[in-house]
């Protein structure tokens, strides 16, 4: 299957090129011209054409919570609350259900891979179901429908804090032990749309030796290995208290922090920790709308990536799912923190929004408008009231998802005009979340 | 001139109430019936119905200024230099074309009424128009063509910072003195859709018997007077050095802090400064994307308005232009300052949103769905992939100006479908703008 696609303006390297003709094949970028007229049969993109998003960090039952947790006064603790009563509902029905209209959502945004950072592996009360992996198989199946690649990463949730047992819901993310955890993991495959990964929850959840387990389990497969760090500070007082170090160092000394990791948040990281992640080339993935929302402070994601760490963003708990408002807000939240504009040049921030994510998540080389690249392509109106009389340059800076007009991905058009091939995506949602809330 | 509209869901006294009818009568609400089924000839508005936004803050020309700022690193004071740039080439005509297609991209996010912060009075080099308020007569003309309800602030500029003369492009924003001042803004008449008040730049660019006549002015005609407030450290600083006591007390030893102040910004106020403010019942307008955007830092809001300042917002320099993204930030610069959520309810976000703003400009009454108040409607649709699967109650946390359909602005229709009835707004921009940096 070959296509050829011709924008007036698209990002390729670190700048808009003009009049670039894109050739695919089989799903894969063949070729690059820019400067070129369009010939007869080509497919052209409006407005400017950047390469498919990475959403690096997605709890998609997540989405089932947006605005439904406003109600009182609260912190990350209490929202923890309410998203573990969504956690119990969920059945591998249920959760392809909703996972696809999630990630159908994030395909309107111009996603084109997602990271999954998935521990909803069991039935209620922790029991396994026949197909220990049915909680994965729902998410594969719904990231095929929506069209979107995903990275599976699959995540190791042992205690219910430090030293603590699981509890509650948490029984149904628990494998019990590392090495079991890992058996579970080793049966999950690869396919052409899906990478499989692993994940460390967060050094609440995981001993310092099931850290090593599932860090070695990682090296040995060269997969991608996510981690939730020092998102909170109860987590470093916690870290320190019973181990005497920071979770940074913690996850260093075990050997979860190399070139394949991806710390995410980061943002209570004092400069050993950045040091400590800039050294290994680990990066980090900024989640700036769920920071914001879940009140867990700005982060220190300037001196990360000048420290060595590349940055990627994901919407984590789809309060937004707009991941050119997560590129928009790494900047912002750097200028509330330091009083400064132009932390992050616009090439950064549209580097954060596509290859460094598609390298954290395992496909290295995508994310670029490059031969050899998967033909992902996100095409964003400028001619919108939002991006009308700006420069195509600051795009990461004006749009947002609803100026997303075309999304391809592997070379299959998924959105074309702001809607997505399976329809309505809002009709979608209301079928999968309103059930969810008729039990609470 | 008669209507009657019908919503499944709308926002009355500060929840929302589901089957209103709303009987419309010469652009005012003479009936409000909840519960009721509606009748033929009705018409529909889908989703949920707030009342009008207000947009409490607007300097319409530095939208052109939108996705061309982000070149390299820099401040709030080297933003200024680009400000002024544009400043210097816009005429009474490339104004009216500016500002019409600003008010309408504002009537696209469900705005109805406008607060301008208007000092670009004089032509070049401070040369007076013919008729010294052509640019005014500019903004009301295009806030009439944009169907939207005009505050117009007349704003007293005098000095270039504390003790300087007005340079450049400031030259163009001077009377002189207070009293020319005056008497200029003394010919510009209220009209239906229009409101005169007053506006003092900043304590910077006002010296304090300055700041005194404009208050009298302000308090003889009971109109608004609003004025910039420690949106940056630096004018506190150079206001202690040169007068002894912050910009609040100050502006509250010359007559400036009432009930009819609204003080824009108060980033940077302290303790005594929120006691002053508070006890004067003046308003504080909250600018959260551009004080992100411009660097100027979080904002003590909860605290503001716990002292007894009505809060109220504004998109200010239009980096932005959707006033339920800033009612979200209201809250969300809130949980990044202080480690909590859920500071403000759902309730007080669509207060900041609606009446306290209405009120602030100098219609009390409007931005709420009561009879007697103008016929100011917004339906957000509840069925787009941002607000689906939500609670309608939390919609000022999920929706965004891409989620208005309907706004009704004193009875007449001026967006339906999203689309504004003058049609392609941003080609307006397009062509509004890029003659501007033309010549840059």
């Amino acid at each position: 299957m070959s296509d050829t696609f011709w924008a007036e303006l698209a990002w390729v390297g670190d700048v808009p090129a003009a009049q670039v003709r894109i050739e695919v094949d089989d799903g894969v970028i063949v070729a690059v011209v820019p400067g070129t007229d369009p010939a007869t049969g080509d497919e052209r993109l409006p407005g400017i054409v950047l390469p498919g998003f990475a959403n690096a960090h997605s709890h998609a039952f997540h989405r089932a919570l947006r605005g439904r947790t406003h109600t009182g006064r609260g912190s990350f603790w209490t929202w923890r609350t309410s998203m573990y009563a969504l956690a119990e509902r969920l059945t591998p029905d249920s959760y392809h259900r909703l996972a696809l209209a999630v990630y159908a959502e994030m395909a309107l945004a111009g996603v084109t891979v997602v990271g999954e950072f998935h521990y909803l592996h069991h039935g209620p009360g922790g029991a396994p179901y026949a197909d220990p992996n049915a909680m994965a198989a729902a998410l594969r199946q719904a990231a095929a429908d929506a069209g979107v690649r995903l990275t599976l990463l699959d995540t190791c949730y042992l205690t219910g804090g430090i030293g603590q047992p699981l509890g509650g819901a948490q029984l149904r993310f628990g494998d019990g032990t590392a090495v079991r955890w890992a058996e579970r993991a080793s049966d999950l495959r690869d396919d052409p749309m899906t990478r499989v990964g692993a994940a460390i929850h967060s050094v609440r959840a995981v001993p310092p030796d099931a850290v090593a387990v599932v860090a070695e389990w990682a090296a040995r497969r060269g997969a991608p290995l996510h981690v939730h760090l020092s998102e909170q500070v109860a987590e470093n007082e916690a870290t320190l208290a019973a181990y005497g170090r920071t979770p940074a160092r913690l996850l260093a000394d075990h050997g979860a922090l190399t070139d394949r990791t991806t710390a995410v948040h980061a943002n209570h990281v004092d400069d050993g920790d950045i040091a400590l992640l800039g050294a290994a080339r680990s990066a980090v993935c900024a989640c700036p709308t769920t920071e914001q929302d879940l009140a867990d402070g700005l982060s220190p994601a300037r001196a990360l990536a000048s420290a060595g760490s590349p940055l990627c963003l994901g919407s984590d708990q789809h309060a937004v799912v707009d991941l050119l408002a997560e590129a928009r807000l790494l900047e912002m939240h750097e200028r509330l923190g330091t009083g400064r504009r132009g932390s992050f040049t616009p090439a950064e921030l549209v580097a954060a929004l596509t290859h460094r994510g598609h390298t954290a998540l395992g496909w290295p080389g995508n994310g670029r408008i490059a031969v050899g690249a998967a033909a992902d392509l996100v095409a964003v109106r400028t001619d919108t009231v939002r991006t009308a009389g700006t420069d195509p340059a600051q795009i990461a800076l004006t749009a947002g998802a609803a100026d997303v007009h075309t999304v391809v991905a592997g070379g299959r058009t998924i959105v074309r005009d702001g809607r997505h091939e399976r329809g309505d995506v809002a009709g979608l949602f209301a079928e999968a979340i309103d059930p969810l809330w008729e039990f609470a």
